[in-house]
């Protein structure tokens, strides 16, 4: 067993991780060097849950199986970076797949009238509603979107159509396929979403942040394969399989999913001592969700290759389990489903459909993708055109990320009754005053920032506001407290 | 020439105004009787700027030549308050006219292809670069709508395909029929709109809220033909042709454009003494503006009645002189319009379209009715159907507001470097401290109120504000400032 000793010692190697130590030893403010840095990654590969496969497609696609879309266009860092640096080619690999959705229920023939029934305006309304609700008193208890949607009802219901009343939770539902949870398990006063500018797909897979920032990095600081199981924070060292690593300055990048487990678990952390009850309140209340994704490659294209995104909505069902753990294969369209036409996006003829699924169907499909294709195609079947009939998939690929013992899951999302604005003020360590503030223990990652959180660009940022209290704390204040 | 005293004198008899007496005089914690309140109007009606016009149709339609929507349905307390009491049946008398505009354009045969080009979504994110543009900073100086989309387009017109760049300028000024006035007097600033919920359109007029107001308030409340020509906060009395009227509370009801007028104009108000310079620099510091209607009235329907909304973009112009006064017609699709399909909204098919229209064109159509059509018909040539062609008009009707001495426009507006907040501080008596605290000059209307500011709803609350006031200092609490 080895004793290691480094400057910085930066547990992760998804994008927060690689970030921090990009800033660390390229920021012109920084003076460290190629051995102050190191990155301990559990497992064998970089980047976490930025991965973008491109061998399994036999169409030729890359598919991130990640993160795949710059959110908040307008002020992705990450975005505005990467075309001023000319790694990311706007014309060539970005494509703003913003086009009206097109709607399907199974109980109506043909595409919904959504629109026309102003499901659009009503569904706004529905989340403006929640927005005033939940702002007129402080003291309004958390539910979840599914009781919430009831409460709308209740008060507006003589202002709405039938149609309007009927298919109001399965519009409202639609947000599972952004926070990755089933909408019993959605809080609704977390549940408004706010976006700063347009959604730009990339085409060419996020694998290239990877690439760009490894170039700054040496392949001597990461260490692959080497889980942490401890981390001591009196003495300042963490433990891995393969021995003891000593640290000046800690980045903690894991997962919320990870943080989040009991310290005896085979993939937990023991903290010694304990963190502050400060912090595990904070963790605790908190939640991770499962976004996840099917991907079904045919050799022709069933459906109309004009729409970009069919949505699948949910059939009327009492909705009253959605979020229990799936023990076999649901009823039909018991889970509202988004699917991509990524013959659309690359503006080609090569059939390929990308689902979005949402935790419990995440969990069970990502066990079972055996399965996937006998729970979808009765509901893909509604977008099948006059003239095609649907057609057996030549290759099915899933997620794995709650397989993945170190990601459990997707990322972070706001359950009934949790609280996202502490673990935010514990982790980020910016609020003076707070535990964390003048700690050599650094958090990073997209559960630990309020800009960006739960995106790649949030995770980029959060590594780069640590390596920059870092250089700031080492070469420019020293004034270190313990944690 | 007459001496009368009343223990408040309310000048205005349109919502504001209305709502004021209907409280005092209703409210269960005031004890003011019917000689104690008096409205003092300067025109032979009742409602001011909301007036429903029930005789000129040739087809048996209302029409609300001044606000004609419950906007903010979520919030809007003269709609709850109208449900409750039944005056309002939403069934019947109550219209959601949000289907999907559909967009045309001079140089686009056709319907534009307005959501497949992607504008709505490029338009949304244009507000929101707007947003976060003076969210950034609070120096950052105010300019006008198309310059801050030169800038939005500057920024991220490498974003951006050929259609949205040339479009967006028009996408933009659609603004211009909700504001009332020309783009380049749009303050950027303030240029982005939020609304808590739908809008309902008011089939039936909202001249039943002048009755119903009406019930509760004595017909000898109100002197109608009394122009105020003074007010003389010192020794409390207001002057009218009609004589003098001394008071204990003054509620000044007036729209801000007369508020805005020289002391010696013909229908200003003589301040004795002059209003302090806090408040006269906020009145100066806001702008009031011109949305103006334009009814045509036709023996058949030659468009597509399932249509609601038509919106006819403005041409390609340089938009230098746009809000320039108009000396003679403009040049075809100068201006963008909204034509809003009557017989859609009612369900029949009685042939009207009425055209929203902004500030300077409100003022010369209102002027020049009879050159109306030829200015329009060139723009709803785009929207004739296939099988129809258009046919004159069997009716032409606009409203008056700028030719109006006593409204002189629509409502109040912001233009660019105007200061929105200041005009509600001073005017509201709403923060302690200010002027206004404790003084017995009160002020009401859709300006002086920052929810619902320019409706019916903001002007119709800031009544209940002012009289629940004078309620509680009268009967409660009897301390008074002068102003």
């Amino acid at each position: 067993m080895s004793v290691k000793e480094v400057k910085v010692c930066i547990i992760g190697a998804g994008i927060s991780g690689l970030k921090t130590a990009h800033t660390l030893l390229n920021d012109p403010r920084s003076k460290f060097t190629k051995d102050d840095v190191l990155i301990v990654e559990g497992q064998d590969y970089i980047g976490g849950r930025v991965l973008t496969d491109k061998t399994s497609s036999k169409l030729g696609y890359s598919y991130d199986l990640g993160g795949a879309w710059f959110h908040d266009a307008l002020t992705n860092v990450v975005l505005k970076e990467s075309i001023e640096d000319k790694s990311f080619d706007l014309n060539k690999d970005g494509y703003f797949d913003d086009l009206e959705h097109v709607y399907y229920h199974n109980d109506h023939k043909g595409e919904l009238p959504y629109n026309k029934w102003r499901l659009n305006k009503v569904g706004e309304e529905l989340f403006k509603f929640i927005e005033i609700y939940y702002y007129e008193s402080l003291d309004r208890k958390d539910m979840n979107l599914l009781e919430i949607t009831d409460i709308y009802i209740e008060r507006y219901g003589d202002r709405l159509t039938p149609e309007q009343i009927k298919y109001l939770h399965q519009v409202a539902r639609y947000s599972e396929l952004w926070f990755g949870v089933a909408s019993d398990k959605i809080s609704a006063k977390y549940s408004a979403m706010s976006h700063e500018g347009r959604n730009l797909y990339n085409l060419k897979g996020f694998s290239f942040l990877v690439d760009k920032l490894l170039k700054g990095i040496f392949r001597e600081n990461i260490l692959l394969n080497h889980k942490v199981s401890k981390i001591n924070r009196a003495d300042k060292y963490i433990e891995t399989q393969h021995g003891t690593i000593k640290f000046d300055y800690l980045v903690v990048t894991v997962p919320l999913s990870i943080l989040k487990l009991p310290q005896d678990h085979e993939y937990g952390i023991t903290w010694e001592p304990k963190l502050p009850a400060s912090m595990t309140e904070a963790i605790d209340k908190m939640s991770f969700g499962a976004l996840g994704k099917v991907i079904f490659e045919f050799d022709n294209i069933w459906w109309d290759n004009e729409i970009e995104r069919f949505v699948l909505l949910s059939e009327d069902l009492d909705n009253k389990d959605i979020g229990e753990p799936l023990k076999s294969l649901p009823k039909k369209s018991k889970y509202p489903i988004l699917a991509i036409n990524y013959a659309a996006m690359h503006k080609n003829e090569k059939a390929s459909l990308v689902l979005l699924t949402q935790s419990p169907l995440t969990d069970y499909v990502e066990a079972h993708p055996e399965e996937a294709w006998e729970y979808f195609k009765p509901m893909l079947e509604q977008i099948v055109t006059k003239d095609k009939k649907i057609s057996e998939p030549i290759n099915v690929m899933t997620t794995k990320w709650t397989q993945n013992p170190y990601a459990r899951g997707s990322y972070s999302a706001v359950l009934p009754n949790d609280d996202p604005e502490s673990i935010i003020v514990q982790l980020s360590g910016e609020l003076e005053g707070v535990a964390l503030s003048h700690s050599p223990i650094r958090f990073a990652g997209e559960h630990t920032i309020s800009e960006g959180d739960g995106c790649i660009h949030g995770a980029y940022m959060s590594g780069q506001r640590e390596a920059e209290w870092i250089i700031n704390n080492f070469f420019f204040s020293k004034k270190l407290a313990k944690l």
